[in-house]
Formats: C-alpha cells, sequence, structure tokens
C-alpha cells in the first residue's frame, strides 16, 4: 500500500466534499498506514497555518472522533501551492516527495490533467509504481478521449492509471456484483429468457447553476450517460468474467459497451427524447429555466439495445436529468411476468413482476420484490401480495462515501473499480453515434418545467413506480 | 356455504384441541353464515348442560373476544349422544338435521368412518349436496384403502368428500404456492437444472405414548410419510396445474405420487433408514424407549426418486420420527452453488447454495437464503455473507389454525386443499413397496436413544441446517 498522497485540486470542491472527509474517516477506522501523509496541492496562496484553517473551516469534523481525526490528518499534511501550468516551479515544489512511490490524485478540471500528469513526469512522480488518479470527464468525444489518453500514456502505463467514476465505489454496486456472482436464483435469470428490461435513472434537482459554461459544451449525454450510467449498465449487463480482478472484469466490461447498438438518424425518434429544462419550482421554490445560447440538453431518455446473445430484445432504459421532481439514482431489473397465472383472481398481481431494485441515491439500498400470499381472513382464493426484500447489509453504523473504498483501492493498487481507456473509448463511440444522430436529425432539445419529470414524450422511458410493495418482515 | 356442521367425535381429542378453537375464531372473525348451527355428536351420554359445562371446561376462551364468540357457539350448538355402530338410533337421533344441507365431519377413530358413512346415509344426510370430511388415515395399505374409498363412493360422490390433511391448510403452504406460481423467479428454476435437493423433515419430541395399539400396525413410514410428508412432496414437486382449482391441482399431485420410483428389496439398504427408539433424554426429562413387541419403526429416513423430466437425479428426502431432539417440521429446498466462483475468497461461501426454507412448526415461516454483500472496512476482496429473508406474511395479529381454513372450504364446498381416493391410492402404492422391500431384505430397525436426530446411519438424510444466516433488514 502505497502512503503518500499527492492531492492536487486540494481546496476545489470535490476535495472539500469528499476527498476530505473520505480521509477523516479512513484515518479514524485506522485503514490507512502509519506512514500514511497527504500533500496537498491548489492555486491558493496558503501558508501552513492558511491551509490548516481552510481545511478546519471546510470540513466537518464535529463528531468527537472526527476532531482527533482531522488532528492527526493535519500532522500528516504539507500544503504546496502551484500553477500547474508553470512545469519548472512545479517540478521544483514537488521533488522533495519524489522519495518514495507515491498516488497523484487529480481532482481538477479536466484541461489540466495533461499538463499535470506531464508535470508529475517531469517531476520524477510518475516513474513505476506510482499511479495516478483521475476524475471524469476524459474528453468530450471519442478524439478528445483519444488524445489525452495517448498522452497519459506517454507519462506512465496504463496499468498505473486510475480512472475515477465514484459510482463504482458505492456500496450497492458491491452488493449487485455480490448478488449476481454469488446466487444461484440470480445466475439462472441473468438474461433475456426472463429479463424484460433494466432501468437506469439518475435524477437530479440541482440545476446547472454556476456550471453554466462547462456544460453548454457537455450537456446530458455526455455529462453523465458517458460515464456514470454506461459503467452500471456495463457492470449489469456484462458476461460473468472468469474472477473479479481488474482486466477480468474490464475486458468483460468493454465488450458490453462495444455491442451497444449505435443509435442512427432512424432511431433516435423513437429510441430518444432531449429535453431542456424551464422555469418551475423545484422542492416548493421557483427555479429559472435553463436559458444558455447553446443546443444543450439538461435531459435524455435513450432506450439501448445490446446487440449479444444475452440481451438481444432486452430494452436498458436510461434517462437523467436536471431539475428533476425528486434527486433519486437507482436501477431496476424487471423480470419477465411468470408464463401463466394459475391464481383465480386475474388481477393486477400478475403484470407487477418480480424486480430487482437497487438505490443508489439519496440512499443506499437493494430490494427484491417478489410475490408472497397472505393469509387473508377470507378464503376464497389465495390472495398475492407484493414482498419488498431488503437485500441491503450495513453492518458499520455509518454510511460510506464512495471515494473512502476507492481511495484505498487507488493506494492499494487494485483497479477493479476504475475505468479502463478503451472503455473510455468504447462509451465515447455509441455516445458519439448517439450526438451526430441527433445532428443529423435535427433532434430538439423539448421544454419541460423545472420540478417535473421531463418532457411528457419521456414518460415511457421512466422506471416502474415501487409503491404498492409491502415491506417484508426481517427473520428473526 | 353450508350452514349445518355435524361434527362426529365432538368430545374427542382433536374436537377439543382444533375443531372447537377454529369455530370460535371463524364466529369471533365473522366468517361463517349468521344462520351456522353445530350438531355435536359423540358417545359420552351428555344432557345440553352437560355438554356446555363439558366444553367450557375444555375449551380454552379466556380471550375476552373468544368468551363472547363461545357463548355464540352455545347458542349455535346442540348435543346428540349417539352410537354410531347402532343404525336405527343414530337415523332417530339424526333425521331432524336432514332439513338441509350438511357438512358432516368424522373426527373419529378410522375404523368408524364406513360404518359411518353408511348410517348418514341411511339417516338422507349425504344427499347432494351435503358433504363428507374424514381425517387420516385411509386404510393401511393400498389394498385397504382402495376398499374404504369404495365403500365411502357407495355413500356419496367423490366430489363431496372432503379428505383432510391439515398440513395443507397451514400458511406456509398457502405461500408456497404463491412463491412457486406467482414468481417468475421461482419458475425459472423450478426444476433439476437448478434444484439440488429436496428435504422434508418431521421430528417430533412426543412418544408414541398412549397409542401403542394403533401405532403397532402402522409405524412412522405409514403414519406420516404416507400422507402429511407425500402430500408436502407432492405440492413441491407437482407440474403447474393450469389454474389453481380442485381437479387441477389434485391431478398434478397424482402425477407426482405415480411417478415416484418404488422402492425394491435392493434399494432400501442405500435408500433408508428405519429407526425404534430406546431410552433417552427428550427436553431434559428421562423417557422411557418404545418397547412394543412388534418390529415397528418410530424413525424413517427415505431417499425418494421422482422419474420424470423435472425431477430426474433430483433426491428428496424424507425423513421423521419420534422422540427426536427438536419438535420440527422443515421444508428445504436447496439450490445448486453457482456455476463458477469468481469471488477472492474461495470459501465456505460457495458451498452455502441459496436455500428455499419452509417451517409448519413450531413456528410457520418462508426463508430464503440468498448470498449478499457485506460493506467490510478491509476491501481486499468483496465479502460475502448470507442474508436470511423472510418471505411470511403475517397480516393477521394471531396465528391461525390449519383446521380454520379447512373447515371453511368444506362449507364452501372448496376441495383444492383436501385429498383425492386416486391420491390416497398413488400414496399407499409407493408406500407399500417400501414396506414390502423392508420385509423381504429384512431391513431392522436400528435403536436409537430418545432425543437423538434418530439413528447414526441416517445422518446423511437430514436437512442442512440454517445457521450462519444472518437476519436481513427490513425494508422500510
Amino acid at each position: 500500500m502505497h502512503d503518500t498522497l499527492l492531492l492536487f485540486g486540494a481546496t476545489g470542491d470535490l476535495a472539500q466534499r469528499y476527498l476530505f472527509p473520505s480521509l477523516l474517516h479512513l484515518l479514524r477506522d485506522r485503514l490507512l498506514p502509519s506512514t500514511f501523509r497527504v500533500v496537498a496541492i491548489g492555486r491558493t496562496e496558503h501558508d501552513r497555518a492558511g491551509f490548516e484553517a481552510w481545511l478546519r473551516d471546510h470540513v466537518d469534523a464535529s463528531d468527537e472522533r472526527d476532531a482527533a481525526a482531522l488532528d492527526d490528518l493535519l500532522r500528516r499534511t504539507d500544503y504546496v501551492s502551484i500553477d500547474l501550468n508553470d512545469q519548472p516551479s512545479m517540478t521544483a515544489a514537488l521533488a522533495p516527495y519524489a522519495d518514495r512511490p507515491s498516488v497523484s490524485y487529480l481532482a481538477t478540471p479536466p484541461d489540466l490533467f495533461v499538463p499535470a500528469a506531464r508535470g508529475l513526469k517531469a517531476a520524477g512522480l510518475l516513474e513505476d509504481p506510482s499511479r495516478l488518479v483521475l476524475e471524469k470527464p476524459i474528453g468530450h468525444d471519442l478524439a478528445s478521449a483519444r488524445s489525452i489518453n495517448l498522452a497519459l500514456k506517454e507519462c506512465l502505463d496504463e496499468s498505473r492509471i486510475f480512472r475515477i467514476d465514484h459510482y463504482l465505489g458505492k456500496a450497492p454496486v458491491q452488493n449487485l456484483l455480490a448478488l449476481r456472482f454469488g446466487n444461484t436464483l440470480m445466475e439462472a435469470v441473468w438474461h433475456n429468457r426472463w429479463i424484460q428490461s433494466v432501468d437506469i435513472l439518475v435524477a437530479e434537482t440541482a440545476g446547472v447553476d454556476g456550471r453554466e459554461g462547462y456544460y453548454a459544451n457537455y450537456g446530458a449525454l455526455r455529462d453523465m450517460v458517458q460515464n456514470h450510467m454506461l459503467q452500471l449498465l456495463a457492470l449489469i449487463a456484462m458476461e460473468p468474467p472468469n474472477a473479479l480482478d481488474a482486466d477480468s472484469v474490464r475486458d468483460e466490461k468493454r465488450k458490453v459497451l462495444r455491442a451497444l447498438r449505435p443509435m442512427t438518424a432512424a432511431d433516435v425518434g423513437n429510441d430518444s427524447v432531449r429535453g431542456r429544462y424551464g422555469d418551475g419550482v423545484v422542492e416548493g421554490s421557483a427555479v429559472k429555466g435553463f436559458t444558455h445560447d447553446s443546443e444543450v440538453e439538461t435531459f435524455v431518455a435513450l432506450r439501448a439495445y445490446i446487440d449479444n446473445w444475452r440481451w438481444a430484445g432486452v430494452p436498458f432504459r436510461l434517462v437523467t436529468g436536471k431539475r428533476m421532481a425528486a434527486r433519486t439514482t437507482e436501477v431496476v431489473v424487471s423480470f419477465k411476468p411468470v408464463s401463466h397465472w394459475v391464481f383465480e383472481r386475474p388481477s393486477k398481481q400478475r403484470a407487477r413482476s418480480n424486480r430487482l431494485r437497487m438505490r443508489l441515491q439519496p440512499e443506499e439500498t437493494i430490494e427484491l420484490g417478489l410475490m408472497g400470499s397472505l393469509a387473508a381472513p377470507e378464503w376464497d382464493a389465495i390472495e398475492l401480495q407484493p414482498l419488498s426484500l431488503d437485500l441491503s447489509m450495513s453492518p458499520t453504523p455509518h454510511r460510506r462515501i464512495a471515494y473512502e473504498r476507492l481511495l484505498v483501492d487507488a493506494l492499494k493498487g487494485n483497479q477493479t473499480l476504475f475505468v479502463r481507456d478503451d472503455e473510455v473509448e468504447a462509451a465515447w463511440q455509441w455516445i458519439d453515434s448517439i450526438s451526430n444522430a441527433w445532428q443529423a436529425a435535427a433532434t430538439p432539445a423539448l421544454a419541460y418545467p423545472a420540478g417535473s419529470w421531463g418532457p411528457a414524450a419521456a414518460s415511457d422511458f421512466l422506471p416502474p413506480k415501487s409503491n404498492g410493495h409491502r415491506p417484508g418482515k426481517a427473520a428473526k
């Protein structure tokens, strides 16, 4: 396990909200080496005391154990102010940390990935076995992603590049892998004979506020679908890997991404909806619509098909949007209804098929929806009732931040939950087919009111609701 | 719904322990017609006041609502003392109740079934649409069962004969049907490709005490396997019926019973164990062994095979015994392990396959055992953990007696949960093959200490334990 973390963008939003809190928890729970140290690197000119004041001010350590961990973290942290575009001064400032293998984490704007990597290489900080961690997005389309990946590879080998998709660090994703590959009941049904559809929904209540410049170049398709949503899709749809090591898993994910049926101008009318929020009310407050000059979408709904034996004919519906009615991220695997209905009451119950519902936000859960019988007092017939079984396991008293696991994996060198260059490129290839098809078909971004579930045209793309499921009782 | 119940054996053990308490609950919950009446029939010479005193003394109505229901029941009940072997006086005593359709329930020793049915017919009480309810056992072997069924059919049509197996009235049995036929996840796996074995265990702590005479002619095989255990087996193994109506279900159960591979003298050494309890300690008390002169067994373990496409190669292990270590009735469907183990830790976890465990005694539950992942603090690997999911649903505050449902079904005329003549005979045919094989092979009843799990030779026949499964959390 490497013991040196160089954190670029240390006073940025990501570091403040997720990375420092994660480090606090890891120190508190003694999951880091005793020699662990952080080099916090930012543009802001802080002296040591200034950085300490900033950190105490910006990172919540109100819990007593977190407060002790924060003192510990500060003892282990140097602050270095660097302009990443000024390579000579960067080299000088970082040279003292080249004494042992390190992990450099670029929590910076994406246009700095390549200059930072080059600077790190020049400073001797990317020699084997040092590692580089990058945030999304990697590029804006296939061509730009390729050029970034190529530039990175000139600085260090792919086996030491860790592209983060923090969705992969969330507990329900681990649980999904355990469920899929640890259970005969899932092995038996995980294909098009028994699965009817898969829904992936990422709904945000937040708007674009403050990121108009970035967002106008991306839109919902590039900002959310290309990375988080296609990663979830790939984990659900991949063939069972030979083992859960990094390359076995990523080989399988890549195969899925390459099997995504490209969209054409003829498809996008049926299989996609673009939207853009107007004025509306979100969580009780009036908000303004997105009025940037560009034609970019803030909502996208897609019906994707994976052209292989396992998934032929099974629609994967991907929906994401800003300023939606609720903040929720969920994946729903809907099984087909039973072949034949033997019960006396014909009922809506039959249509309510078995479902596996994985929620990543706001809470992290996995639920399995089955039908059970109700010992009702009137016994004219067996009364079926939906049962909702919670498959989440939370032995630790607090919920872990997804980054905690990913930071430990990067320090340990386990790439399983990180995204490989060819996955990024395969995802962009499919995304490019959609943006090209939209352009060819002149697909408009339909207006939807902020605080709604998107344009009316997208209603068929939304996942089945979970209501009607009574909670199952816990076994004693 | 018929409104007249003629209850023969009204002062017997079954009536006192189950039938009157069931009637109390049904009256309390207003599940019987307003004109409902009971004709309680026994050998004991009670006058009206004497019977009321007996009933108040022998049936628990300590709950306030039950007390009111008991008063109600008594208002609706006549007591008639009859000697069932004295047909003329029986006819005279029962004639007043022939005014409307009735259900006659024979909670009597089995040797009275035929005389009672003939007496009822002579008294005009079995005219269409009146019905007859019988307890087990129907005969002692195939020949005697056929002769009883034939005699009954001379009194009334099979469509009006209700052979009770009270196991079929238990809530987990309804739940099993709902699970099997209401869930795609079960439809997909309910066959020999995915099921490894099925265990049916009926363990009693009680001994033979007080029933030596009866038991010496039956033994565990005829007393428990022929009826309760083969009925459970048939429900688990039957092909999906076209509908859950009585004949569709019973046609399918009969097919299973007829597909049971007969045992030969060459099989019984491998596929059966007979036992007979000796002195021992049960639930902390020293008890005496069973010392009747006959060679009858008090324990039997069988490995049964169903020779059809669905079940080829899947062992059904049936174990029952008296004076066992614990009182428990359970059915365990064990699925095969996953085809390939992708996780880093090789582990016993793989061997712990998915299981559906239905308990009928002492509590009534259905649990599904799956593997989930544990978000453990050390993330070297995905940690699999067994999850035990409770599929029981109990919306009513009290547990219902199995007879409540069966009484209502008999009054309504729904035969789905009652046993048809040809099922009884198919079951006896298989049972006879075993007793004949035992005789031909001179299979001994091996001694086992009271309070144990039977002879050591039977240890391979016992179901997998449920320990190690952590309870699943209830969904919110």
